[in-house]
């Protein structure tokens, strides 16, 4: 019996790699179209993810002093033009309320394309004396902005998941102690459990968020070369603080303005683990935030029906007990083969299948989804094998993605070489750059790469080598890319 | 020393409830006011509440079979209309999204109300077999709604944290187990872990939600005798699955309409919980829903501070190990009495306060917050007293509460008594009515009352017992009140 639906991938990642992510979004049942431009839904399985990833990064915060909160969605004019620079880096990309019910608004409303604006309103509020400091709130929410340019599902929506941590504290110094730490816990999220690999650094002045002092940034490969901003983390100084008169009463009884940070991440976390792990067959999750880690598939005749079944609800406890992520696949009304095509296309990392043979012989017989192996085990192997064999999905998945990645990164010493891997190869170009906006705006122009990020673990200004545009120096080095 | 700010409550609840409640939730730190009319943003200490509302409820969720999900805020306006007594609901209290940057939108997009309809565009492409089904999707989002009459924090806002449920089923009465399935979870909640009794039913025709066939709601009674709804579980028939055409092929092979089911409660809870357990001197919160369960207060001179705190570490220690979510307030800032008075506003069930007193002889002193009450037991005491003084205060908060939801249910056999009951002292009014809209029209015009609910385990009609308005028979029992 089979249902006669069309479920596999008919594009290939290395033909057509965005018609390919097109089609592994939606049959493996992470997200769907919404009705509108750039809209996405979430189905369960995507929403899953989301819970593990969000699960993950809470406690993070939570374990180093941060709470949650909710603000509205959304935010009055007047509010969000308030700081300048802001308002114009966002200004083409709101959406607004003008009307409710039949009555036309005072003032219309913006939905938040970010928090920063209704955020520090409230916390001017709140904050009197140094003793209400550092204040570590962090919004887990959606932020909506009028995409522009081509959607991509996960990776630009009219709305998408995401959350954004907005602190403020008594000193520069330990806003950008906030900085660094966050984009360490980003770095950790996303390499230990998303098993993806990250370039660190700053953003520069044309690329940073619009109304930070400066921006850090992780990036990453994504599997056609092309580079996407994972996580960002914004000192703030006190850019925001004086328009919005956050003020505190200090140590030394002056009234001074407070230092900001902000930082964030969102679902297209989803998104990049799909392009960099996924195949031609779907996505392979990695097993730390796989929803299932384990599916079980009973193979049998009529006759066996009972016994085969019975044995797999025995092979779930056992792998329950160990705290492993296991279903049976129990839909009667699928053919095995359907079964395994559809937990391939969803990325669960370990397949078992139970067959009255493996009872017999006290066998099981385990496909890894990732390499496409089977291996035969004991029965009494099964759940230190299984815990054995996630992390080692996990690690190789993380090994594949570094090589990916290095194999990716070039480097150009002049714009000729620079253009021709743009063109040909991808990926990240090491190159030096003098600082100056006007190449750094020719280079975008000419070849679509900009500045991704100036590595923090730069081996600093280099007096002698010179910037792969102008040819002048200094220079310091930075790694561009075409990018999502 | 001494913050100089004003912490208390300077109204009394007995006396102008609604200021009460007003100062109750902002000066308790559960919430402050939006920027926008009637909107709220929720603070960390509400949103905790917030938090294990949610963590409580969607563990139910999960063991019952239900997923979450992720959909768009905006809808377009053509989907909204789609079911016509839905849209009508709705439409005065809608806010609409007309423009996007500087250009105009073609089509205007609501912001959710609730998310039936763009839900269940959705799921008319996910559904088409019976194998497809039930689909049990949950969604924690936020929904907007112009509110025109006064708006109140918490429990009527233009924009609220909720969970709507949505399901499909392959017919009617799998419809109406998943309404009941759900009414009990949400009464297991509300009663178990807020410690607030409810009554249940059915809503009157008038009174259910705008698109069902049914509406079955849990109703509580507030601090100064108004009904508040808690949550709602609707059976909504086939009324849109036929519009959004969701069908399905049948175990008989024919194309069917699905039955659906909608459910939701919101932060109103919150709310709920303050109004119906706080008293003068501020929140008193249900220790299982209590973010702070017990607080630990230092009380040293300058001499005996290092031996006092050391020891408050231990008494952490002990009750962490217990799993009971402890603080110490290390405020060196702020005084004892300033400290207390804080708690007290923010309703922690527990305080200890910890001397060099104490230390010497052994002893705690433990404070319960609902009755003010000093208890001094052994340390070695500490962990087996401090959990039974949580049950205990759980309990007593349901007694009182269950008691004064007697105590303010009266029955009323004429149309004068019940006029007498409502403006002189409120609450539940038990009354015969004869099922008609004009009744219940004229009641809710000349006192304010409505229908809250027909109880379900209403001794069914009795023929010789005339409604509470016209005197005619037959009639149904049903509980009135002013309501929020």
């Amino acid at each position: 019996m089979s249902s006669g639906k069309e479920i596999g991938l008919t594009v290939r990642k290395e033909e057509n790699f965005s018609d390919w992510y097109g089609q592994l979004v939606l049959k493996s049942g992470l997200a769907d179209y919404g009705s509108t431009k750039g809209a996405l839904i979430l189905r369960p399985y995507g929403y899953s993810i989301w819970e593990s990833i969000r699960e993950i990064f809470d406690k993070y915060l939570k374990d180093t002093g941060h709470e949650n909160g909710f603000l509205p969605v959304m935010i009055p004019e007047a509010l969000l033009k308030k700081e300048e620079e802001h308002f114009k880096g966002f200004n083409s990309e709101v959406f607004w309320v003008t009307r409710a019910g039949t009555n036309n608004l005072s003032e219309s409303l913006a939905l938040r394309p970010t928090s920063e604006t209704i955020a520090y309103w409230a916390f001017a509020r709140w904050i009197s004396s140094y003793r209400d400091l550092p204040l570590k709130i962090n919004f887990w929410n959606s932020a909506l902005r009028a995409e522009i340019k081509a959607t991509k599902p996960l990776i630009r929506n009219s709305e998408f998941l995401w959350q954004e941590g907005h602190t403020v504290h008594e000193s520069s110094e330990d806003a950008q102690k906030e900085v660094n730490l966050i984009l360490g816990l980003y770095k950790k999220l996303i390499e230990e459990y998303l098993a993806i690999p990250v370039r660190q650094g700053l953003k520069s002045n044309q690329e940073k968020f619009v109304g930070a002092v400066s921006t850090a940034s992780l990036e990453s490969l994504m599997g056609d070369g092309r580079a996407l901003q994972m996580a960002t983390s914004h000192h703030l100084g006190q850019n925001f603080s004086k328009p919005f008169e956050i003020k505190y009463l200090g140590r030394d009884n002056t009234e001074q303005y407070a230092w900001q940070t902000s930082w964030g991440t969102s679902w297209r976390l989803i998104g990049a683990v799909a392009m960099i792990h996924g195949d031609n067959k779907g996505l392979i999750l990695p097993p730390k935030i796989a929803p299932i880690q384990v599916i079980i598939i009973p193979i049998h005749k009529k006759a066996d029906e009972g016994l085969v079944k019975e044995h797999t609800k025995y092979v779930l406890m056992d792998l329950e007990k160990a705290n492993i992520r296991a279903r049976i696949d129990e839909r009667d009304e699928y053919t095995a083969g359907w079964k395994f095509n559809d937990w391939e296309l969803r990325g669960v990392p370990l397949r078992i299948n139970v067959g009255p043979k493996d009872i017999e012989k006290s066998k099981l017989e385990i496909s890894r989804r990732d390499t496409r192996e089977k291996i035969t085990i004991g029965r009494n192997e099964l759940v230190q094998t299984i815990c054995s064999l996630l992390n080692q999905i996990q690690n190789d998945l993380y090994t594949k993605a570094k090589e990916f990645l290095s194999s990716n990164t070039t480097p150009a010493f002049d714009f000729e070489t620079f253009k021709k891997i743009i063109s040909e190869k991808g990926g990240f170009i090491t190159a030096r750059w003098c600082g100056r906006d006007f190449c750094e705006t020719q280079i975008k122009e000419q070849t679509g790469a900009d500045i991704r990020i100036i590595p923090e673990d730069d081996d600093s200004i280099m007096e002698n080598i010179e910037c792969v545009f102008c040819r002048q120096k200094p220079s310091v080095r930075v790694l561009f890319a075409r990018a999502y």
